[in-house]
C-alpha cells in the first residue's frame, strides 16, 4: 500500500500541526451516517483546538448518534464565521451529505486513512495503512506538541477502537496498540467506552438479531450462509433498517463459514447485498461480477428480482470462488 | 492491590526465568477447563522450554478445546520422567482437577495473575494486576532473555486476548497493549486468533443464544435482566451445558441494564445463578447474601426450589442494590 496517492496535495503531520496552530475560526466535517472513528476524529479534533484557546464546531449532515453521547454530552457549537474547513476520516466528498456538499470546493485541510481519498481537500494528511482516522489525528497531535487531555484522550480511543474492532481485526496496527496504551495513561474509561460500543444493544437490535439467525440458511458444504431480511418480515416485526445495520457481521460467527452474505430488501424486489469472507475468498471480485464492489474481506452489490433468484444469483458466482465446479450438485 | 501475597514463596521474574533455565524435564499443568490463558501459557512456556532444548509437556485433566487447535495441533507429548512441576494461570490445587491432583504437593513453579493464589508451590511469581498469566509469562522471558519465536507469540497473545477480552474489560493494562504490539512484531496472524477465539460459535451454540434472548425478562426499571434456562427447554431444544458457556454476558448486552442473571437449572429445582453488573453494583456482596460469592463485577450463588421462587429471591437482594425500597411497588 502507498502512503499517499494524492501527492499534489499531501503534507506532513507536523506541517498539519502547524496549519492547525497558526488558523482559527475551524469547521470541522464528519461524515453522513457517522461512526465512532467520524465522530472521535472530529471531536477530538474539535476539544484540542478550543484547548488551544481556538474557536472550532463539528459539522454533520446526520444526527450524531446515541451511542456517543458521552462524547457528545458537554459539546456547545460556538457561533462565529468560519475561516477554516477541515475533514477529518472522509475520503471523498459525496460523504459530506446533503447539508454539508457546500463545503465541497472549500476544504483546506483533509485527515485521512483511507488509502481511496479522492484529493479533494487543498492539504491532505493522508495515512493509508493507519487503523484509524483518530490515529492519524493522534501523531499529528504528537509530532506538534499539540496537548491532548482527557476528553480528547476519550475521542481517540473511540474512533481506534470503533475502526479495529476493539483491537481484534486485520487493520490493527502495532501503533494503534501503543497510542491506546498512551490513551490509557490519561486514565480514560475504555472499559465503560467499550462496553457502549460493542456490547450494548437496544431490544429491537436483539430481536433483529434473533431474527436474522432464524432466516440463516447454509450452502456450499457450510461454507456459505446467507440471511435474508424481506420487506415483509420487517413489517411483521416492526424493525427499522437501523435495527439491521452491521448484521452482515452474523452469518460469518458460524463455524466453518467462509463467504457470510446478508441480502436486505430495502423495497419490495429491490436488494443489497453484503458480503463478508473469512480468509480467503476475495468478495470484491464477486460482488465486482454482479456490478458492485468494495474491499478484499467486506463487499456489496445491488440486485433485483425475487428473491429465490437473487440468491441462486450470488450463489453461482459464489460457488466457483469457493472451488465448487459443478455446484449444487 | 498488592502484588505478592504470599511472601513466603515469592520469587522475581529473573529469578523464575533462572529457574526455568537451570531445570529439565517439565511438566506445565494447567487448570480443569481450560480458557485461552491456559492453554496460551501452558503451551508457550512448554514451546519456549523446548526451543532451549530441554524436555516438556503440557498436562490437562481435560481435553484441550477444540478453539485452540491453531495451537496445539503440532504439539506431541514427550517421553520422558519428570524431575520439574511447574502450574501457570493456577491459584488453588482445586483447580488441578482429578488427574492431575496427585501433582498438589510437588509444583516447584506457579505463574499466576490471581491475587486469590494459595501459596500451594514452592515458589511463585504472582502479579496481581497483570491482566493474564501470558501477561507474566511474556515479562519473565524477556527480564531473563528466553527467546519467543512465532509460535510461542501466538500463545502469548491467545492469553492477553482471551482474559481481557480482546482488551475490552477493566483489566486490560497498558502493559497488555505494548505487550500485544511486540508480539505482533513477529508476524503472528492475530485477526485469525481473534476471529477463532471471539467470532466462531457452533450452530448450537447460536441455538442457544437465541433462546436465551426468548427467555430474557426485565425487572426493577429494567436495570436488571434475567435469563432463565430449565432442564425442560435443554432437553427440548437438545442444547448442552457446553452450548450454555458464557451465555451470562447476554442480559448484560441490553441497553440500561446494570445487573445482568442467568438462572441455569443444573437438575431439576437445583439453580446455578450468574451474576454480572455494568459499573455500579458490587454483585460479589448481592451473591455472598446467597450464600456465594465472586468478583465485584462477576460473581454467582445456589439455589434450591421452584424457578419462580429462585427469581423472587434473588430480585429481593438485587432491588435494594439498584435503590429500590418498595420493590415490585
Amino acid at each position: 500500500m502507498s502512503e499517499q496517492k494524492n501527492a499534489v496535495n499531501s503534507i506532513s503531520r507536523l506541517e498539519a500541526a502547524n496549519f492547525l496552530k497558526k488558523n482559527d475560526n475551524f469547521y470541522i466535517l464528519i461524515h453522513v451516517n457517522p461512526d465512532g472513528d467520524a465522530v472521535g476524529s472530529g471531536f477530538g479534533l474539535c476539544n484540542a483546538l478550543r484547548m488551544m484557546g481556538k474557536k472550532a464546531n463539528v459539522l454533520c449532515s446526520d444526527p450524531f448518534p446515541d451511542r456517543y453521547d458521552y462524547i457528545i454530552k458537554d459539546y456547545e457549537p460556538m457561533k462565529f464565521s468560519p475561516q477554516t474547513v477541515v475533514t477529518v476520516d472522509i475520503a471523498d466528498t459525496k460523504l459530506f451529505g446533503k447539508e454539508l456538499s457546500v463545503y465541497g470546493k472549500y476544504v483546506d485541510l483533509a485527515v485521512d486513512h483511507h488509502i481511496s481519498n479522492t484529493g479533494f481537500a487543498k492539504k491532505t494528511v493522508l495515512d493509508g495503512n493507519a487503523a484509524a482516522a483518530c490515529e492519524v489525528l493522534y501523531e499529528i497531535f504528537t509530532e506538534g506538541n499539540i496537548p491532548i487531555d482527557k476528553k480528547t484522550a476519550v475521542c481517540l480511543y473511540t474512533g481506534i477502537a470503533t475502526d479495529t474492532g476493539c483491537f481484534r481485526f486485520e487493520n490493527t496496527t502495532r501503533r494503534a496498540h501503543i497510542i491506546a496504551a498512551e490513551l490509557m495513561g490519561m486514565d480514560i474509561p475504555f472499559a465503560r467506552i467499550n462496553r457502549q460500543l460493542f456490547e450494548i444493544k437496544s431490544r429491537s437490535r436483539i430481536l433483529a438479531e434473533q431474527r436474522a439467525v432464524e432466516q440463516l440458511e447454509t450452502y456450499l458444504d457450510d461454507k456459505c450462509a446467507i440471511i435474508s431480511v424481506s420487506c415483509e418480515m420487517m413489517e411483521e416485526t416492526g424493525l427499522t433498517q437501523e435495527d439491521l445495520e452491521g448484521i452482515a457481521s452474523i452469518p460469518m460467527q458460524i463455524k466453518g463459514v467462509e463467504v457470510g452474505v446478508t441480502i436486505k430488501e430495502k423495497e419490495p424486489g429491490k436488494f443489497k447485498i453484503s458480503m463478508r469472507s473469512a480468509e480467503k475468498v476475495n468478495v470484491s471480485e464477486i460482488c465486482g461480477k454482479l456490478g458492485g464492489g468494495g474491499h478484499i474481506r467486506a463487499a456489496g452489490c445491488s440486485l433485483e428480482g425475487e428473491l429465490s433468484q437473487v440468491k441462486l444469483k450470488v450463489l453461482s458466482v459464489i460457488a466457483p470462488a469457493l472451488g465448487f465446479d459443478l455446484w449444487l450438485s
